[in-house]
């Protein structure tokens, strides 16, 4: 019998300083130290007295800590993987101890460069450093120590989520026992570094972005709501937007030979565009989408080698990619299961089948469900017999 | 044996006023009455005493009446299809007289937002009538009738061009004897529309936009260079970006850690919408854009059923269709060739694998060539016949 799914309730973000004002730094992968850290993060469900059930949840570009739960009161502010992660979910919080935490250069209450530097008493902007998928997985790291947790059970997140669970595997193979990569490639393609570079063009050429300076004055809002427009394109796929939008129109029965935003696709973009300016900084969006772009870890680990890079992980490996998704394609994940198989490494492959796009690893999770709780299931009676 | 190839030569582009100031106009798809309209088209070969042997040629969203051969000197300014017309290419000047003109909303000569509207003695800007590829297609066949040319032996295009190529077939049937479609669809996908609609979105919100009134102050060159950077994304494909840029560096042999355009699909993008900037009109980006959007031939003529407006095709019919491209997909050119031969029409179809995407059909000309000119050949010889 299936066991009937919950919710983890009421739930809040909490806030630590890992690295400690003008005394601790972090060297990070552009070779300056940096500090002040604080990280923004939450967790789900009881970590056990071993210590040995702890799943850390990466997000995405645009996700923040609270991954489950609500804030405030039951119904409010729902996480951004609430579907996933609770009692009798793929990641089953009645068994295992969920961290979420903000990515190092986020906007959500992890250091960004919308934070204070305390050395000027001004936010950052432009001046906040260059980071890398690894530096975020660094300060992820420091955050795993100070919750006293040795080796994490699993690693899990799609899109930039999934790139820093690969990331783990290879920076830290002997802290992390699973790792599970959904929608999310080895290296970014030169067509997604196209997409990110023309998003970044237009927040940085927005008249209000002044080089990063725009923190309580008028932000680039022109820029920032184009660069999600064009993400959004992205993140669906050719059949989603038959199925969902079609070549209706918004509100009139024909065309009204104007420039209102008349077909329905428009208006859906339109919407989510401004959505994002109310809630997203725009220096992150910059800040992580480079990030993303420099992400190929065949150049960080193997010297341009897929294989040679993967070599180093000692982890479970799962791969997730889905049929549609053209922004990181199952190609990609291919390549990574292909080099994980010729290694003779631990690692399962899964192309789920749909029309979600990129979109998938947060849609269709029901096709994802089964195959989560099996793999993090099957990785804890490992651990646990190996003891 | 194969025959040599040649140029055209040194031409010129020629302006005709084909709807009369004040006195004529012609009725456009909106309802409205427009008028006058002066047109800029260049013509190659010769036109045969029985007036049989005229190709259309019709351009896409950034071309120009100057499809061959050179303006000024020989080498110099190269037409944007030589390549394809000329002495023993794809479409043969010596058998044939080709005609190419810019399209009504151009900004290359023919009337568009940028031309000086009579009644106010300003340009027209955004009161520009909002047009359709059925609106541009009707002066076509003006300038067609102006040059004393009965009925066409062929009307081809690639891309928008394709959408004109089609629509003649459906508006004009009694008037052209064949027509090529090249990677171009019979109604515009949700997905097109999107990408359309953020580089609108990018003009109309670029402060210097003014409301279409910018003309001689300064452009929205920024929204226009975002609108051509997505533009040129959807012209290439995943593979030609890996095989033309890959993830190199443009000058530095390691990452610079700055926004710099670092990676050589960047450098290339923002190269690209630097360049259009300086050649192209904003509102004509706006106005061509909208006219792709609005198409959709079978809404416009079979109530929304592909084979109903098909029904009224009298001419020959070639489909082109190129692998890689994911803008007009050859799913969509199937569509087409599929409700044609369901009708018994006479259509050939060719998918052409390429990886050059969509931008295809204007590099992929050694693979065209033949099928092209064969396909005139064959309807030249027909026509002659049944004479």
């Amino acid at each position: 019998m299936k066991k009937k799914k919950g919710s983890v309730g009421i739930v809040e973000t909490k806030y630590v300083e890992l690295v400690k004002d003008k005394k601790e730094y972090i060297k990070l992968d552009c070779g300056k130290d940096f500090g002040p850290i604080t990280v923004a993060y939450e967790t789900y469900g009881n970590l056990n007295r071993e210590k040995t059930n702890a799943v850390l949840v990466c997000h995405a570009l645009s996700g923040t800590a609270h991954a489950a739960g609500y804030h405030g009161n039951i119904g409010n502010n729902v996480g951004w993987w609430d579907e996933a992660i609770g009692p009798g979910k793929a990641i089953d919080t009645d068994k295992y101890f969920v961290v979420c935490s903000n990515v190092l250069g986020g906007c959500a209450g992890t250091t960004g460069p919308s934070s204070i530097n305390p050395q000027t008493g001004k936010p950052y902007g432009a001046s906040f450093p260059v980071i890398t998928i690894g530096d975020m997985v660094k300060v992820q790291k420091l955050l795993i120590d100070y919750l006293g947790i040795p080796k994490l059970l699993g690693v899990i997140g799609g899109s930039m989520g999934g790139m820093q669970a690969l990331e783990w595997a290879l920076r830290y193979p002997d802290s992390v026992c699973s790792s599970i990569v959904i929608a999310a490639p080895a290296r970014l393609s030169p067509q997604s570094i196209a997409f990110d570079a023309v998003g970044r063009n237009a927040i940085i050429r927005d008249e209000n972005w002044n080089k990063g300076d725009y923190y309580g004055k008028s932000v680039p809002s022109v820029g920032l709501s184009i660069a999600r427009m064009i993400g959004h394109i992205t993140y669906l796929s050719d059949e989603a937007m038959h199925r969902k939008f079609g070549r209706r129109l918004q509100s009139k029965n024909q065309l009204g030979f104007d420039f209102s935003k008349e077909f329905q696709v428009e208006s859906y973009l339109d919407y989510q565009g401004n959505k994002f300016v109310e809630r997203f900084d725009a220096n992150t969006y910059l800040y992580v989408t480079k990030a993303m772009d420099y992400f190929d870890v065949a150049m960080s680990y193997g010297e341009g080698n897929l294989e040679k890079a993967m070599e180093r992980i000692k982890s479970r490996m799962l791969i997730l990619s889905f049929t549609s998704d053209w922004l990181f394609p199952p190609y990609q994940s291919w390549e990574m299961v292909s080099a994980l198989l010729k290694l003779k490494k631990d690692v399962s492959y899964f192309n789920i089948e749909t029309d979600c796009g990129h979109d998938a690893f947060l849609l269709e999770i029901e096709k994802e469900e089964e195959i989560i709780s099996s793999f993090l299931d099957a990785t804890f009676s490992n651990m646990e017999k190996s003891r």
